[in-house]
């Protein structure tokens, strides 16, 4: 058995983390045995071992929030899990490992499907859909614009604003960035510079631009801030360029623009058992069907865990890097 | 009669307005002739002068959006108004003039009380006012940070938030502007710089701060920012640094900070009459009883309106330039 695991924090991801043998206990009672099937690395998870994160776990810990497993053991006392039965994983587990022990009570069983996509269920898709939910009012038709949108939550993005039909200007950094991103069904898709807002006016015929989703800071902020209309709403969630937000006062004093920041873990922390249920059933249905699915770039084993976590917080990948134990 | 007239825009504001004679036709039906007493430079004008206002007038134009006059003369069908009658100037008339002719029925007469002080009630103390009211719901004991705190603005914060028992966090640029910013009233009086989040934290005993103010931008934006309790609102109205401004996503993310601007202009188009006039007559009663007001740093004729423009554009004066024709 191994585990990725990190004993300090520090400014290089991959000098941090290193995979180490480890022994289980045997089961005990209300618990299961999982072989962990797939776990992906999410940014959030690069900037928790660099120490950025909003949130630290004590150290030494296992890297990791979300992941799905195959159930491989039960206690005799536990009758809601067979083997051979996929789970998720506990949101926050320190999923880079390649078995765990849990509470079969915190496993939820999951339709039989791709694991690796299943395995991306809790981090980016809600992110996604309640950043285009809870802001601004959309309609059908509505345009929402974003940044980093060849990353992972930009593409859950594109997907969850056409099931629901509204249009996304997506910005990306680099030229070779824009195929993918169309190919994923972005309607406009724009390199970002100082332009930006003058080539948005021109791709939706000066129709009001509501929302703005902003994960890279610096003067992209201003960008996105400047296309969007009177009174429009932007929410930041990530900092990708690790510089500061930068808005022109203009933008909120003339033209009404309000900055927000979204952050997963307050809403779960806010949201009831009931609307954390409906929400994971709908994102569990559609990624299960096929509808909702993530562009994976490669994936690396527990003992491969440096090189995943370095490819991981490369700005040039195109995809997720998924940890398959 | 002399006015002081701009024909360009420009980014030194004392070279493109000048101090120009003209003369006024007879007073028509239902007007009044005005001889203007006192007209202050705020920000916002120099900014008009500049170009960087969010709102500009065609040229050629007049400088000054607020002032105070008396009337001379008016038209035999006038009733309302008598010659000897303190007034306000039509907003955005063009009030750095020594003399107008305006429809009697846009001119409000005013107590009679220090005409410099009422010059400036119709900019930057609704500004203080609404910024402390229409955004946070704050109760008297409740902490409030602002910037440019020996600012206009700045300085009717201060006492306006006396007045409701609030507690102000007040920062300045340069030691030299502290004694005066504590003399009229504020709580705690800080030079910026990237502790203030401490020092803020010391002064308050780390009770929270739900409402920070920025008119400077820049690092400014993300020091206040810092300063905030989770949850809190940012209201910015100015750029005083002419930088934008910078803020760590961190604030917004992880401590569910939000940033809006306000701008006067937008709220008088949004306010009914009846709140503007319940808004101005206490402002007006505040102003006349003495309870209200405003250091001057130095008063200019209209001849010498370059000199004032200059001295109304320097970051380094201690009070308000006023003009008194």
């Amino acid at each position: 058995m191994l585990k990725a695991e990190y004993k300090t924090r520090g400014p290089v991801p991959q000098d941090v983390i290193e995979a180490v043998e480890f022994e289980l206990p045997a089961v005990a009672a209300g618990q299961a045995l999982v072989k962990v099937l797939a776990a992906p690395i999410n940014p959030s998870d690069v900037l928790t071992l660099t120490g950025e994160y909003g949130m630290l776990p004590p150290l030494p810990a296992i890297g990791g929030n979300e992941g799905v497993g195959e159930v491989l053991e039960v206690a005799a006392d536990v009758s809601n899990l067979k083997p051979g039965q996929t789970v998720l994983l506990p949101v926050g587990c320190g999923t880079w490992r390649t078995h765990l022990i849990a509470d079969a009570k915190q496993l939820i069983p999951l339709p039989s499907a791709d694991p690796q996509q299943l395995a991306m269920l809790t981090v980016n898709p809600p992110t996604a859909y309640l950043m285009l939910r809870d802001f601004v009012e959309l309609q059908p038709g509505d345009w929402v614009i974003q940044n980093a949108a060849n990353s992972g939550v930009g593409s859950y993005l594109i997907q969850l604003a056409k099931i629901r039909g509204l249009k996304t200007i997506n910005v990306v950094r680099r030229d070779s960035a824009v195929a993918a991103v169309a190919a994923e069904g972005g309607d406009v898709v724009l390199v970002d510079g100082p332009d930006l807002p003058k080539r948005v006016r021109e791709a939706t015929g000066g129709a009001p631009v509501k929302l703005g989703i902003d994960a890279v800071g610096g003067a992209s902020t201003d960008h996105l801030a400047n296309s969007l209309a009177e009174g429009g709403v932007l929410v930041n969630y990530g900092r990708m360029s690790g510089e500061p937000c930068q808005v022109n006062p203009g933008s909120f004093v003339f033209r009404d623009v309000t900055l927000k920041g979204f952050w997963l873990a307050r809403w779960f922390r806010q949201a009831t058992p009931q609307q954390q249920m409906q929400l994971f059933g709908e994102l569990i249905q559609l990624i299960a069907s096929g509808k909702l699915k993530a562009r994976i770039a490669a994936t690396y084993d527990i003992s491969q865990v440096k090189e995943a976590v370095a490819a991981a917080a490369s700005g040039e990948r195109d995809g997720k890097i998924v940890l398959v134990p």
